[in-house]
């Protein structure tokens, strides 16, 4: 059994927020949306030399084949049928179904845009470990926790239509050599993540409604937002600070 | 159910390494342990001010309080009676028993020592998320892993004795300022490691035996120099680059 990582404070004698003061409280969160990571505004602004968006991509690459199996993780802890057949296609949106091919494909596309072989995102070789710890963490994450508890954890999703608007309106013009139908991905996400943060923000709101609960429902917030920064926290120290993993240890004997 | 997050070769055709190359291979994993990461080499070197050497101790502290229950994981997945009789010795030689306090008193009193109350070191106040989610790995890895899998992830402590000696060697002069009584801890673990060792290392040497498990017992202790390594990058962005999660955030609002 993993254990939940998120704490869960104690009953208090404060009395609930509101459901709209809640619910403004969880995108308050937004202020701490990696967006603001100085890897994401340099990568905006377009000051990433190509290795670095390679890094980025490969990188984020884990976390996206990772996604389908925490939404599985997530489903297999639910034994509502209603809210199964609802969060099913989060699992078809990233691996595709019949004629459609899903986000891991999008992805892999947008990979081939900035010059990385399916094979080298396939094989995890550029997966730095830090990045590894953190995605795992949201995927165990998810297997311990109760259904609401991993719908809370997915309202990052509030704040990602922003991002990914951002890179469509910006990499076109400042990485003029990334190919066109990398762009894919970002487009499919607008519409897909705004429809799955309805349903997960319904089910936040009406279940988490003592005071105690509420600030448990916010703690799980800021545990992905902390999956979130750690990720770009390694990608930085690899590709910004030249400092990958083992690179000041002595040459192989 | 955890998934092992370590890749297990295909079986090879090729020979099995003699017992004493295979334990020659395991020990040149010492080239890349985190004594080699620049946090630690600086702070070796007494070049860290008081506030990274109390984010180290309170970022180290969550490590030691987790290794209790990693090795409980452990001996909750060994039937073996004779194994269990001697891995037990670990859970005590860090939670303590009767009369002797044990690592995690001591790290107390480390903590006391650099100038850190027990409050501030046990509600987990400076841990940071990249340090939690490496330590969290190992712990998961030891709830999914068999025995021999997890003996072999403990041998980092081959080359701890090294690190320990050299943080009494050098801390009583280049960190004046630190009270002597927090060096018990690293005393205590130069021997109890030696002893730890010895059998997590004929463990692995008589289990992995063929050569495509041998190249797995390497991978397994890959993956924990990933996670002493990935703990150090997290306390280098936070204390050495001044970019503690969320500095470049907006303030609130």
């Amino acid at each position: 059994m993993v254990q939940l990582v998120v704490r869960k404070p104690a009953k208090s004698q404060q009395p609930a927020w509101p459901r709209d003061e809640f619910e403004r409280r969880l995108r308050a969160k937004e202020r701490l949306y990696h967006i603001h990571h100085p890897f994401q505004v340099r990568m905006n602004a377009g000051e990433l030399e190509p290795a670095a968006i390679r890094g980025w991509v490969a990188n984020r690459f884990y976390y996206q084949t990772s996604i389908p199996i925490k939404d599985a993780a997530v489903m297999a802890n639910c034994r509502d049928r209603e809210a199964r057949r609802l969060w099913v296609q989060r699992i078809i949106d990233h691996d595709g179904t019949g004629g459609a091919d899903g986000g891991i494909e999008a992805w892999l596309q947008l990979g081939d845009a900035v010059g990385l072989t399916r094979e080298e995102l396939l094989d995890e070789r550029h997966v730095l470990p830090g990045v590894r710890f953190a995605v795992d963490a949201y995927v165990n994450f998810a297997r311990a926790a109760t259904f609401e508890e991993a719908a809370c954890s997915s309202l990052t999703e509030l704040f990602a239509p922003t991002i990914h608007q951002r890179r469509l309106d910006n990499w076109p013009d400042v990485y003029p050599w990334i190919e066109a139908q990398g762009y894919n991905y970002f487009r499919k996400r607008l519409s897909e993540a705004r429809r799955d943060v309805e349903h997960g923000l319904q089910v936040t709101l009406e279940h988490f409604t003592q005071r105690h609960e509420q600030e448990y429902a916010l703690n799980i917030l800021q545990f992905k937002l902390d999956v979130l920064w750690s990720m770009l926290d390694a990608m930085w120290m690899a590709y910004m600070n030249d400092m990958p993993p083992y690179h000041s240890c002595p040459e192989d004997a």
